[in-house]
């Protein structure tokens, strides 16, 4: 093979700078899961492709990576259906599994197959990439991981305000100010539907809704109008159009605007419930915000939907999301589990913590300092070092090569190790070691205890 | 869907003790590897077809799971080639990317595909699971992860003295006794072949030998002429029949075995080179041992050959093992690059921690206490508390539902939740809690502070 090779569009390497600054992400978002009580899982990167298509509508069943069977495979195709050369019809002759498309449905799949094993309520959260063979774009990937946690197994609006606290916790902890949690709840949304008396105009209206900031009362009012929402519920919906002031502001606005819808009435009040407590309890860092202009998954909520906005400084979108699913395991037939969950947008996270510079420099699984390779005997000196230091939890490393001293140096640069330790003859005979300073130079004769305490 | 959902075979759930579990050993490693110097890379799940192919021999070819193509894939068959309803032929016009079969290949990749942001040597450490369409059986998984650690760029013997030291750092991390390390030289092997005088014979050979134990002097010398091994190499070879002592009396015995081989003798300066320094630098718990019957990966390997094994006395074979490969990156058109490095099974070192009941019993991630649940205010009391709790790293839950006492009681007990929390108007009239404990059943009333201290 002569070019260069490469890897699939939509995928990456990712080197040890960026390895060291995901952990660091993943870990205190699987420090706070844990502390909230949630507890991990995994299931296969690859299921049954009866267990993910259509599950995630048609245009997500064409998203889903195929796994080729093994083996003579068009074997098992038959002559006729062979002839007619029809992809997606041939593909479930010779694919019977396919990558995970998200975390959500192998979940519901893992609560139906396990279910007398499982002690419900079950709080469980899982880490783990899918991949979507979306076209690629910046910031969309082939790979990617997806954070979640989920409760199922309980109706409890206690668990949306623990994760309005989550959010709020990580959030904290990776040291971003100006995060906002909007909250919405598909019960408010029907409710408005109910108003304007039609169901089916709820998206166009919240889409449009979603606009006000960019084009105006005026602008939203023209986009509903030629979507076919009358000037009757224009005129009940009036409010809408000055939903501002503190949450419990609009909640009255809301009762007001939907006394007539009992559904919407309880939208209001599980809103009141999650933000009164919220209230009580206090956050750290982040505010919490209703939104009635809040859709996301529109189809597939049935209660509170959450999304997170990174600080307004940076352009970025939801950083995270999430919502209530009161039927989350029907699909496999368990009927009854009401499930409610979040989820962390990792790559988005990243790119927001570098635009802000929030990662800590010591981020690092850099060694502390470099022995320099002066021959046979004196790397073996050096190595007992080495080895005591390992013991000690010191990061260390020995240069493997009697090369130039230049050379070495060079490398410890490079790498940015921050010390060289020279040890040779005129050292080993005073069971002594020169600790160097590569930042500024500088050189010191030290004992072995005395070099543990420099570098530990 | 009525059948109740499966995953498909060779695959596997865990569950959050054998997640937490696995995260303990996977800890350790890391730990381990970041101690001595190795930085964490991480590469796509699926790499081009042209990547995998033919790096593994035609078993290898067979074992790549192989994904399709997305759209209509089979539009760019051409009529000729469909006719013929050649899977093999047809897979590589129907499927461009394959999921990773090994961390080895994909590692070569990066080095060549990164040469020039890379500073050699380069010592990496991957830990990401790979695919094989193997049948399954016991202890045989189609997907499984692999941990790795290389350096790629040099050819001093160093690494592979610091390899040794890292499994005994590894396993005597993770409490293991009477590991052992076998220790082996492509070189050793080399010079064998040249003294029986046959190369072709050298497989037979070593596999006959490793029967010693088994079938005795006699029974390996039969299989050793059945295989058409002459007289007079078995004279010649004599002394390897009875191969035991220290490691320096066996390099000693290779020393006059193998005068006559040049390369013989570099294999046996080499396993010198690192006995001699191991016994310098001593080992914590492992034992190292030269086993001249090690020919794994025969030919791959050109220099050191490792093999872990288990404890005796679990029946599990290998826990690890590597070598050095002269022309790691040759495949992908980068040339003189050596290479070395080692691995770990983690699913056999799982079995083995299991079977000598090794795990800590703090490897849990489960609450220290449940809040007992008794209605909006008292939960929201209970909260206030919790709140506080997890700000100070102290893991509780509350129950969601307001439940009868006795099912919250039942799940703290099944989910081993240590001490549960109750707080009803009683304890809040006073600002206290009632903290009990559920294997001694005694119940205790404490203050928030008394409730921390307790619980933290």
């Amino acid at each position: 093979m002569s070019k260069k090779p490469s890897i699939p569009k939509g995928t990456r390497d990712f080197n040890p700078e960026e390895v060291t600054r995901r952990n660091y992400i993943f870990n205190i978002i699987k420090e706070t899961f844990s502390l909230y009580g949630f507890q991990p899982i995994e299931t296969p990167s690859f299921e049954n492709s009866a267990t993910l298509m259509g599950k995630y509508g048609e245009e997500g069943d064409r998203l889903i990576f195929k796994i080729l069977n093994s083996g003579d495979y068009l074997s098992k195709v038959n002559e006729e259906l062979y002839t007619e050369k029809d992809s997606q019809k041939i593909t479930a002759k010779i694919s019977e599994k396919a990558l995970r498309y998200d975390l959500t449905v192998p979940f519901a799949r893992y609560v139906v197959q396990h279910q007398n094993e499982i002690t419900f309520p079950f709080k469980r959260y899982q880490i783990q990439p899918v991949w979507r063979a979306d076209r690629p774009q910046k910031g969309r990937f082939r790979e990617f991981y997806q954070c979640d946690a989920d409760v199922v197994g309980s109706t409890s609006l206690w668990q949306e305000v623990e994760f309005v606290q989550l959010y709020d916790a990580v959030f904290n902890k990776l040291g971003l100010r100006g995060v906002t949690i909007k909250l919405n709840n598909r019960k408010i949304l029907s409710g408005i539907a109910q108003t304007i008396g039609a169901e089916d105009k709820l998206i166009d209206f919240t889409v449009a809704l979603d606009k006000l900031d960019k084009i105006g009362e005026d602008g939203v009012k023209k986009e509903m109008r030629d979507k076919g929402i009358s000037e009757d519920a224009l005129q009940k919906l009036q409010p809408l159009f000055s939903f501002t002031g503190s949450n419990d502001e609009k909640i009255n606005a809301l009762k007001k605007l939907l006394h007539g819808s009992q559904i919407g009435l309880k939208g209001a009040a599980e809103l009141e419930f999650i933000t009164k407590n919220i209230e009580a309890l206090g956050l750290q860092r982040a505010s919490l915000e209703i939104d009635v202009t809040l859709a996301r998954g529109l189809n597939y909520y049935t209660g509170a939907i959450f999304e997170v906005s990174a600080p307004t400084e940076v352009k970025m979108g939801s950083i995270g999301g999430g919502g209530r699913y009161d039927d989350l395991t029907g699909i496999f037939g368990l009927k009854n589990m009401s499930g409610v969950g979040i989820s962390f947008g990792l790559d988005r996270i990243y790119l927001v913590l570098e635009e802000l510079k929030l990662f800590p420099e010591t981020v690092s699984e850099n060694s502390k300092a470099l022995f320099i390779n002066f021959g046979k005997k004196e790397a073996l000196y050096a190595m007992k070092a080495i080895t005591n230091l390992r013991k000690a939890g010191v990061k260390v490393e020995l240069y493997p090569d009697e090369a130039k001293m230049g050379k070495q140096m060079g490398y410890a640069d490079k790498r940015n190790i921050p010390y060289t330790v020279l040890a040779g003859e005129k050292e080993m005979e005073v069971q002594s070691f020169t600790l160097k300073n590569m930042k500024s130079g500088e050189q010191i004769q030290v004992t072995y205890s005395e070099l543990e305490k420099y570098l530990g």
